[in-house]
């Protein structure tokens, strides 16, 4: 048996090397690829991707997992061996279950799609892309009917990001969110938007780089096992556990884009980083879903990076970093501007307040255009429906609309953004327990330390990896089921205290 | 046919996609990797380079390969469909007759050797490597020993590098380069040496790059299609004809370093650079060999970027740069340091007359150890006597002895350094038939141009990239075999007016 399961970790560990090349070839196509690397680059990165592919629906990982059923059922659930094999498992039966054609089709479909899209938004021109989404919304639906058996035909979507979620969950949980979030939209929205001009003087680049890495490194970002490139849009990237990278964007004309992308994407690498180095090389060396990921980049961007706590520290750096912008910014002013709530048009620019209410809106159209209750002709105009009526604004045109976010026209309809908002809802859930078990984590925060914060979440939540889902880390974690209390709880005392609610 | 063809073109594309991979990991490697990445970076380098080779020794090539001959058959040798078949062909067959078992042991011993060689060089300590040295050598005869019925054991390790020459051959040209070039070195260094310190002030590194990047971007270098970034050991890598980089190694006390490694770096680049769009992808997207890549590095570096003409163009903009350093150096003295002669003990610092010392002592080792007329265990000794008898010098410890080069340490025994030699004696002969067809190319040089030169060695030189063999390519250009006498005539004329031979 030992052989056996040796196999099957070479063979997983040959699979993960070439996704983990095609994730430096990523890296290094958004960060210092001159232009003329471009097409062969896409080249690479799709051979790369379809070998691993190849690899990994190799009917021999099939009979390796077969004959290795009597030692996974020996074992005890949370056993390191058990995991893995269960998780390869759950991977192969997903995998082989989707006709390497499809795949194809559907990989080439969304590069053109992609491309289509970066021409259509700046030339407001749904038309356009109308007929690649219709064929997007079709594939969708085949790769949704790889999986027969579902309850909804978004429940395989949501699983590929989310897995154990199913739409039905989702919408429980967005509905009941929603009931909380409205009142305290309105009660915020009905007093002055607060001033955030503070944040959009000239702000050096060097020195807006530098103090956000100072800050990450004090959350205990290791840049021994990573590092901080610029690109135009961030994202944290992982080569390996000792080699995790993040990118920002700076706008020297707001201090808050690369703050908050930075300690949004060291929140991302954080988990990585903390992820148990035995684990190196194997499936279990990864986030478990998005919403756990993202609800780590939300706890080091929103319940720190935006607390009180955090500034009542740092501010006083920041001054002396820019004296002549801040110099003369009091703290209260600063806080009110890293916190200003205002119904917008863009979901990634939206507060912390405001954001779920952007994600259930499409979380709701996706589900529409695959069951069929809404056709892609008829998006547009859904999109702004639902915009007046969600939050009493209309896009002036569709680039600000139905063509905001890449994720429909580079990916797939369905599953593509409940993990934005689960992320939201479980940082506080996290963090709350992290806190009841230490009661001195903001104190500490207060003085510019997170050790016991770190250590709490990588303990309980980083080490494991991929090890367990996301609904049994919870469990483990928090003793029950996602709930929205500690999140409702955290956005009533910051925005009461901010607006006096 | 046009099917056995195309299904050639593509799995070769496959393989030239995971090699180029490969070059990206090992470029960022190099560059930018955090110090935590390295361990899994090795794994995922020998992955991909593995795959790469499963692939291509896959019987299905052969077979390909066998059904493709009557095509190839059909067509003028030098016709692009021929070349990639025959150049196929050779790689397939040098391929297979390797065991890959051998290859694997042989990697991982070459990776232990080159780890090991990092701690003995600093520690002047050849004991320490002199077993894993015996057994490198061991390996490199097996290797040899693949490839049965050659004249002298270092043949076929020879051919790796620089397909077509052998043993015997380049012991002939270094034998007649050697006759001429010992009067010369012996006429020279009986002058009083060149005063460089010049070379030897505070030159702050950015704008020693933002020169350097400017003198490469005059060549043709094409920051679109490649770019240059900082390490430790320069070198040039290609990742697509799209995407050909250039590494830089700077010292602020010695303005030679970077500008010269740059120059050097830039005619590696502008050779791949050069090479034919359509080849893109192939096979034939490549260098020839070892001595015609490192003749357009020389070509550029010292043909034009030491020589008077240059200098009498660039050096009143390197005055402007550098004012305080340089403002008050005389262009001739700037001119007779930067080509300064001296006999010394270390290959990569030599100046262009004793250079090939350098590299004939290295070859008579290599061939002697193979055919075992020198135990490993005395090449020390013999290193010291070689440098003692060639250049009158002895080095204090191995350290600058045996133990200076990485090749015998991180690759084989054999082929290694011939390639040097060889490309300098070329860089002239393409030289002299680039100024026979265009005899305004110097006086072009003096006026910052190099349209003319650069035409003409991308129409003669880079075009072709890897369709001819370096014995073909050097009769196409230059109607007869590899000779020596412009490269001796070229030194003459130089070094006879620097130091009035």
């Amino acid at each position: 048996m030992d052989n056996k399961f040796q196999e099957l970790q070479v063979r997983l560990s040959e699979i993960h090397d070439l996704n983990s090349a095609a994730a430096v070839l990523g890296w290094d196509q958004a960060t210092y690829m001159p232009p003329g690397g471009a097409p062969a680059r896409g080249r690479q990165m799709a051979t790369l991707g379809r070998i691993a592919q190849e690899k990994f629906i190799d009917p021999a990982i099939g009979r390796l997992l077969d004959d290795l059923r009597s030692y996974e059922e020996s074992l005890p659930d949370d056993h390191d061996d058990a995991a893995l094999i269960r998780v390869a498992r759950r991977e192969y039966e997903r995998a082989t279950k989707i006709p390497p054609a499809l795949i194809g089709e559907f990989s080439e479909h969304q590069a053109m799609a992609y491309d289509a899209w970066t021409r259509a938004r700046p030339a407001n021109d749904f038309a356009s892309v109308r007929p690649l989404l219709e064929k997007t919304l079709d594939f969708s639906r085949q790769l949704a009917d790889c999986f027969p058996g579902y309850e909804h035909i978004a429940d395989p979507l949501i699983d590929f990001a989310d897995y154990g979620m199913k739409a039905a969950s989702v919408r429980v949980l967005f509905a009941e969110l929603r009931e909380e979030l409205v009142p305290i939209v309105r009660a915020i929205t009905e007093q002055p938007v607060a001033d955030d001009s503070c944040l959009k003087q000239h702000y050096p680049e060097d020195k807006q780089l530098a103090f956000g890495q100072d800050i990450i490194k004090k959350f205990g970002y290791d840049f021994n096992r990573g590092r901080q490139d610029k690109t135009h849009h961030p994202f944290m990237t992982s080569f390996s556990l000792g080699d995790v990278r993040i990118t920002t964007r700076v706008k020297e004309n707001d201090l808050g884009e690369a703050l908050f992308s930075t300690t949004h994407e060291a929140g991302h690498a954080l988990y990585e980083q903390g992820i148990d180095m035995k684990f190196e090389g194997s499936l279990l060396a990864a986030g478990t879903s998005a919403g756990v990921h993202e609800s780590q980049s939300r706890t080091w961007e929103n319940l720190v990076s935006r607390s009180r706590p955090f500034w009542e520290h740092f501010y006083p750096d920041l001054q002396a970093t820019f004296p002549e912008q801040l110099g003369k910014v009091e703290l209260d002013s600063f806080y009110r501007a890293i916190n200003k709530v205002q119904k917008s048009l863009i979901r990634t620019d939206a507060d912390e307040v405001t954001y779920n209410l952007h994600v259930m809106i499409r979380f709701d159209l996706e589900l529409q255009m695959l069951e069929g209750t809404l056709a892609v002709k008829d998006l547009p105009e859904a999109w702004h429906a639902r915009y007046q009526s969600d939050l009493g604004l209309t896009a002036p045109s569709d680039v600000d609309g139905c063509l905001q976010d890449v994720h429909w026209y580079g990916g797939w309809i369905g599953g593509s953004f409940q993990g934005y908002t689960i992320g939201n809802i479980l940082s506080a859930l996290f963090f709350s327990h992290a806190e009841k078990a230490h009661p001195e984590i903001k104190a500490e925060i207060a003085k510019g330390e997170f050790g016991t914060l770190h250590n709490w979440l990588r303990t309980n939540v980083y080490r494991s990896g991929n090890k367990f889902t996301a609904p049994e880390l919870i469990e483990r974690v928090t003793g029950g089921p996602l709930r929205i209390e500690p999140y409702i709880n955290y956005l009533r005392a910051k925005y009461g205290e901010l607006y006096q609610l």
